[in-house]
């Protein structure tokens, strides 16, 4: 068997570029790779892909476990995919490591597309820390981009520091919710509705529609509650039914209003210029984090300082003074 | 003039506890002095301070311009202070640099309490960055307490970042808004709602009685649709009009209430020891941005990968892997 090492960047980037979906899957193990030598090469891929001048439209898709978001990709992947568009979904889950990968486990619930010739399933290797699953997924997409996707979908679970991070590197964040609201949003962590751009009410099947329509008024009443985003776009909020494959054509005309509007005003060029360098400057502070925690004379000296505070012994400032003076003089 | 060096910590930390509030004022204006050689003295009274084992209530104020924060915080302290309660009132306005400080600069609006024997307020200066801010502002909240106040009120305005510092620095986020909560809420920043543990629908009058009705339910509505904290307390709504001083004898059971049972679940204390070590990681935080903010050279290549960035020739997180290199390798 062949190892990472012996293809050259030559062969992830041509592979790439040819459409090869198993090459593309291979790249994606190969900037999953946490192995101090895969990384030259790894790089070399990304810093290719990211020269690409295709472009995607980035998804989110977030949701409650159970709110049904691998049934929503089923059928509305099935639709896009019916009508031309290519597409990837790509699934995060940095819980999973505890609930061992609820998350496009049960690859079954795509069934209507699984073997499609032009979508391309894969979760994310999920055994690494946030900021690790951060980097892999940003870099999956730019894979995926410049692969040439239609859509790439980031499906990920609504229950953690997660959608933020998505949101970070999407352009669009959809937001799965079940009809009985009041209920349901109990799994949703706080401001996470905020952030979504439109809202799908799932489930909403005929037997249950006029409780469906209840929650998306009170949804949408809720929403009126909050400032307008910068981006001058209305959260819309809308009833499907993935069983059914009642509300999907609107949920296609949203997502095409959405991207119309915001590449005609500018802002989505504007968006993706900011996620890279705000990107960069989490990046900074990850690699920072990552070499204090390496550091283990300075962890000791934290922990030393957190018991002080504790004992009210010292001011946290002072400490934070302390330790951040430490960091730069012991020549680490 | 005798100037602050003149003085020793003995002189500030003595006159603290001896209730002093000359000196308590020349002490904050000591911990918000950037001057270097105020830094030793302003860390030693703090750290005096901090040993006190005196406690105080600490409540964030928080509402958009015009809400009524100083007016509510004028008829509520005059009822606190005629009980036989003494308060502080620290004001911040991170903003104020550009409105020139809308917040406070108005004290008649504080008539009734601004020369009371047992009320202290005091603007918090306000040139600073808001990491500046914060710091200044924890550390008067801490003169205060070891002043011994049975109430600090940390006023601020609903508009940016400095609700989150706040709230870290406080036991109770109380909110105002006005009975038109729907374009009221319009000055709000998202997740700013979230936040709030008692929200009171300020001028609700009696002449516009039905209005502020019905803006309390709706946003009792609202709240419904958001998960419950984990300090297992649920965010009151409340009408009040600090004009005919009617529902604060309400806000004084529901502040009450609240101290009653986070104090008894021991969610207090633990929210206290939180946010100290919260602090110090944003501190350390601090410390190592102002470090980078001051190596101009270091600034310089930042902003050259910035742009190699937007031309796409560097991937971001190769960009910041080799800023942060950078950043221990030249010996800052």
């Amino acid at each position: 068997m062949q190892s990472r090492s012996d293809q050259n960047a030559e062969y992830y980037i041509e592979g790439i570029l040819q459409k090869d979906r198993i090459i593309l899957s291979k790249a994606i193990t190969l900037v999953e790779s946490t192995r101090k030598e895969d990384e030259a090469l790894a790089s070399a891929v990304v810093q290719a892909c990211l020269q690409q001048q295709k472009f995607s439209r980035r998804i989110a898709v977030s949701g409650a476990p159970g709110a049904g978001k691998s049934t929503f990709l089923n059928a509305f992947g099935k639709q896009l995919s019916q009508s031309g568009n290519s597409l990837a979904i790509l699934a995060i889950d940095p819980s999973s490591t505890i609930s061992k990968g609820s998350i496009l486990g049960d690859k079954t619930r795509m069934d209507a597309i699984v073997n499609e010739e032009n979508v391309f399933i894969r979760p994310t290797a999920s055994s690494n820390s946030l900021g690790g699953v951060a980097r892999n997924t940003r870099e999956s997409i730019l894979l995926c981009e410049a692969f040439g996707f239609d859509y790439i979908f980031v499906e990920t679970v609504g229950v953690g520091q997660s959608e933020t991070m998505v949101r970070n590197m999407t352009d669009l964040f959809l937001l799965l919710l079940l009809p009985n609201a009041g209920d349901e949003l109990q799994g949703i962590k706080r401001g996470i509705m905020e952030m979504a751009d439109i809202i799908l009410i799932n489930k909403s099947d005929k037997e249950n529609s006029q409780a469906a329509r209840t929650a998306a008024a009170q949804v949408r009443h809720a929403l009126h509650l909050f400032a307008a985003s910068e981006k001058d776009w209305i959260t819309r909020v809308l009833n499907i039914s993935s069983l059914e494959g009642s509300g999907l054509d609107a949920v296609q005309q949203e997502i095409d209003a959405y991207f119309l509007r915001l590449q005609h005003s500018g802002y989505l060029e504007h968006q993706r210029a900011q996620q890279q360098l705000q990107w960069m400057e989490d990046s900074i502070a990850n690699f920072l984090s990552e070499k204090m925690n390496r550091n283990a004379q300075w962890m000791a000296m934290k922990k030393e300082m957190e018991e002080k505070i504790r004992r009210r012994e010292i001011d946290p400032n002072e400490a934070a003074r302390i330790l951040a003076e430490h960091l730069f003089s012991s020549g680490n």
